[in-house]
């Protein structure tokens, strides 16, 4: 069996997943560009493999077209809008994920960016490093009110990562309102347009799909208050890029903190707005969540070649959600 | 009665303490250079008045001199190294101040400027803003050795908001070992030389004092290890910048956050360190916790001059610390 393993950084701090592949004699290659792969770059490299240890570069009917001998995608992550899962099963082609592994890390990040925003920690020392000293006044999170449009397994964690700061007034909002229904936490379950309207803060954690893409654009941020901020750490192409860079242009909203783009490596005009936090898509990127999700991702694999039952086959949910995309062109 | 608002800004969101002020039919007079005045500029305006509401400028002997008529000095907020309060007593001054009212906002600030270094965000932020994606692997905070020098109002509330996050390992150092005995954290009690070769994250919460002046130099930091980090939210001066800047310029340590300097405002060569998260004093500055400092200074003055007990007076132990200092000279 041979794996193309197309995510990078890959085994970079803990070398285990390729000691697990050494282990089972499966024959290994790491990305060789080490950057995200187009859709073709990813078709040149693919036609050899059986298996591909996969980052969220385009796994396309194309790609998968040209992977004859392809049985398993081994996602290291949660997201699956990059693989055309309704031609993989078509093909006979397996597919597992890590849905739970990154959570911590993507809660963890977005506190310190829900942080970073309520008190401009990056406006003031962007602008100290130019040599202006601006004492900037911000807010507590006990002070506000903070929306959150996706209450799963991100959603969830940064709900109760709150609580030894007094918690904000939650207005939360989630395609299956029973979820969270066991929270510890007063919760009230409004319309995403009424968290728009009244959150101090908007925390976008959700999927990727038809119904997400294009989700936020200028009408919705324009509906936000002047002096109100939002996060995206989950997936590129939810809020309209170049409408936010428009509205923050424009003076309105106090920040934003973008992680995720449509296109990465990013290079929007987004880089013009000093008060945008822009990461790398480093949501996953602690050492110990994304170890735990190329070992799982790997541990899938190993299992596949010696013929045991997989552990993290995506469920039927999400192919359901592909249906629904393909049905509405 | 007259009373002189040295600190700015000053009842900007919240008009109560001026409000407070018109009704006790108490005069006053918003510094007019609307900046941290230098010993000289205080020293030119303090002449006329029975108050000051202070921040951090000089109250040097220098200034209490020129200031015959000053009764009390309000301090908006805790630290009392700018205030000489042994001349003070002498001439018979008052002096009080708000303790505990910016402890929350410290707090906060240091967790938010905790994840930032834990995860490069100020560094990945200010690079993809230059153009260049770079994905950097971070550490949440249940891997890492969190260590606090200062466990105290500040220092003590920063480990009780690590608990949902999975706490770290802590090391801890105080004078008072005995302050924190009752906190429901492991904490380990150790030399401030363990915690400096042990620790990834250092964070200084201490009064500036003959014993803190330059306490951690050029000695301290290369002690530290070469992937840690240091956080001062507390005073200018306890973490020696020149050794600071000569530290981070060779490499050494993965990231810093100065939020106080010796001199503010601040126009150093830290600028020149893009790792290094500078902010500009703003540790008590939320809204909540500004204004209740605000308030608080500002009825201690009402309370003054209709000769009510005030409730806020510094403390014996604070003339102590500085008359330790005056002995050392």
């Amino acid at each position: 069996m041979k794996a193309l393993i197309t995510t990078v950084p890959f085994a970079s701090i803990n070398e285990l997943p390729l000691e697990l592949l050494k282990a089972a004699e499966i024959e290994y290659l790491i990305n060789p560009l080490d950057k995200k792969l187009t859709e073709d770059e990813l078709f040149n490299l693919v036609s050899d493999f059986d298996i591909i240890i996969a980052g969220t570069e385009p796994i396309s009917q194309k790609v998968i077209n040209n992977a004859p001998n392809l049985k398993l995608i081994s996602r290291v992550g949660i997201g699956l809008d990059s693989v055309d899962l309704l031609i993989a099963k078509k093909n006979g082609i397996k597919v597992s994920y890590t849905p739970d592994a990154p959570a911590p890390a993507v809660a963890e990040l977005t506190m310190g960016l829900i942080f970073s925003l309520l008190r401009s920690i990056h406006v003031a020392s962007s602008q100290l490093h130019k040599g202006e000293w601006n004492r900037i006044l911000g807010k507590r999170l006990s002070e506000i009110t903070l929306g959150i449009i996706g209450v799963g397994r991100i959603g969830g964690r940064v709900i109760r990562r709150t609580k030894p700061f007094g918690s904000p007034r939650f207005l939360v909002n989630d395609i299956d309102p029973g979820k969270q229904s066991n929270m510890d936490f007063k919760l009230e379950w409004v319309s995403k347009q009424k968290i728009y309207e009244e959150a101090d803060i908007v925390c976008v954690h959700l999927p990727l799909t038809r119904h997400t893409h294009n989700m936020i654009t200028k009408k919705e941020l324009m509906t936000m208050k002047k002096d109100a901020a939002i996060i995206n750490v989950s997936r590129g192409g939810i809020i309209n890029e170049k409408d936010l860079y428009e509205v923050l242009k424009s003076g309105h909203l106090i920040g934003a903190a973008i992680d995720v783009f449509e296109n990465e490596p990013y290079s929007g005009k987004l880089i013009e707005i000093e008060r945008c936090i822009l990461t790398s898509h480093m949501g996953s990127m602690s050492i110990d969540c994304r170890s735990k999700m190329e070992i799982e991702a790997t541990e899938e694999v190993v299992r596949y070649c010696s013929n045991q039952k997989l552990i993290n086959e995506v469920p039927e949910a999400e192919y359901e959600v592909q249906r629904d995309r393909k049905n509405s062109i």
